[in-house]
């Protein structure tokens, strides 16, 4: 799996505990996923479909560093399922884990489309071609 | 189950391609979660444990009215067990379920805690007592 | 009074003195107030015309949990006038009320427009219809 | 009245019309009263207590920029009355007034205390003391 | 140099060290820069296309009030220069100064266009003429 | 130079001209220069203490995904040199460019201290020994 967004864990990002809120978590994953979809299907018309379940394993404090990791499950059709691990970024903790982000390409219509891909592919490659 | 919270879809909600951002949509949803749960256990020290598979129904768009329902599934020993549904206040629409929504109370030493209650209490039952 | 939207204060909430800062209880309920009379009115532009005097009753602080009360005042032609009460969710303190906060249904060209209700609906009686 | 803070209206301050949301512009305005009156009460322990009425005279779009301006009113014993206008700025047409905003000078107890103030003091003539 | 705009910093604005997050102030001076430049430009299509070097000379704190000067160090055929200095207004130490902010007039096929000016000048003025 | 954190552009980025905020841009940057020196010095108390001129090479739009390059300059006795480019992660388009941003390691005193580093290292490598 490879991490590549880092998030340095300020006041904004607190429940009101003091600890991260898992929200604000979710919402970093969802983003992440998307953006990761949209460079993998060279499609900016992404969308989440389903999340499997969320085991949120440990907290994280202020002041910590989380990094945020994507991988490919599987290339369907018209869908890309990704997998997701969040970790603390000093520690190598696991914060939380999701086994299966399922997102859909749609075309113009907003509805599912083909979307020919069937490998992960580098953007560094592309352009080699 | 009962709706209470609600949200008007502004500018600053949207993802990229101009429909609700889910990530946003998973953070108000924790929101709602923690805070219900809360009152339910009567104590302020409350996580997100566990969220069972997450189905993104139908999209929203900016203006519409989204509203969020949370019902009790079960009370367990320091855990309460939630669900979710939040759907479009106009049109009924379902946009997103959550089946289980696993939250449990900590004590001050941030360990799973009895939380002795073990069935659903309204606030106003607690002041007329 | 039916309280519906409710907020857990979280650091991201606060002014510089550690309690809720007033400028976003205004704004959770301007949003509130917004959305009801879409509600009401089955219209989405719909503005804030005017505020009676606020009384910021007692403080709210990091924790907390806040709900949001809505009631009509009165159905005009073109607007609708609502009363406010945002209370402490646990204790029933009042945090802050406002009378009257009068909202105009705007029509396409921006002016206010004959919005043709007279009385509170709920929307689950819109779908009995 | 003396025009200080401006804001440049962007899409994550506009309600889901696409026009400037009240909400906001409320809390930019409790904001700088709050900070008017932390620097002439020199305590920054300093509460809004009550706004008069709000008349929502114009609206904004993205784009716009609007002044915040501030004047004083009157000098209480533990209170500052301050007045409001928030303005366009290129147009100089109102946006929106409030007569009396009243800040309340707090002491450690977080109870109103004397702030032996009687008129408005600029920072500068301070230093030349 | 003229302050103008102010800012009172909340849990909010803060990095995880519980200062004044760098990132929020340059975002500040960037908004400040921007607007100042569309009201002398009178043209709402202004860019940052250049910063010169950046000394973080104090840092602030939660409670602390900043306020944030420009001044114009050139007008340009479609450029215009402006420096920065953002104090805590309460004691008048500099927290930052950039000496150069170089906003380009644009067109409306987005490429420089000459903008005419050639002098600072009030908007007040503008409206005797 | 390492790529890590990516950016999916959505409205609430956007200034009033919908293009990237320039603001926002900067202070992701400034983030992702902390997060980068708290790995390397091992000590969560970094400021930034100066940035060099920043040149805006090109805009970047809604949907566009953008990903931060960081890379070490030098490493100095209490300071650590860093250099910084954004690009448009599909187009390698460059957005910005920063030469030096100088991060100072801070004591409890709040005092630049020693860091006793003097070269890259990987967080995995750490775990190796």
């Amino acid at each position: 799996m490879r991490f590549h967004t880092r998030k340095w864990i300020k006041p904004e990002d607190l429940n009101a505990n003091g600890t991260l809120f898992g929200g604000k978590l979710l919402a970093w994953i969802d983003e992440e996923a998307a953006l990761y979809a949209i460079v993998q299907l060279e499609n900016a018309k992404v969308v989440t479909k389903y999340m499997s379940e969320i085991n949120f394993t440990s907290a994280a404090r202020q002041g910590d560093i989380v990094e945020i990791g994507i991988d490919v499950v599987k290339f369907g059709r018209s869908s890309l399922v990704l997998k997701c691990e969040v970790r603390n970024m000093m520690t190598r903790a696991t914060i939380i884990t999701i086994e299966n982000i399922t997102m859909v390409n749609l075309g113009d219509d907003e509805k599912p489309k083909a979307h020919g891909k069937t490998q992960i592919e580098f953007v560094d490659d592309r352009f080699k071609k």
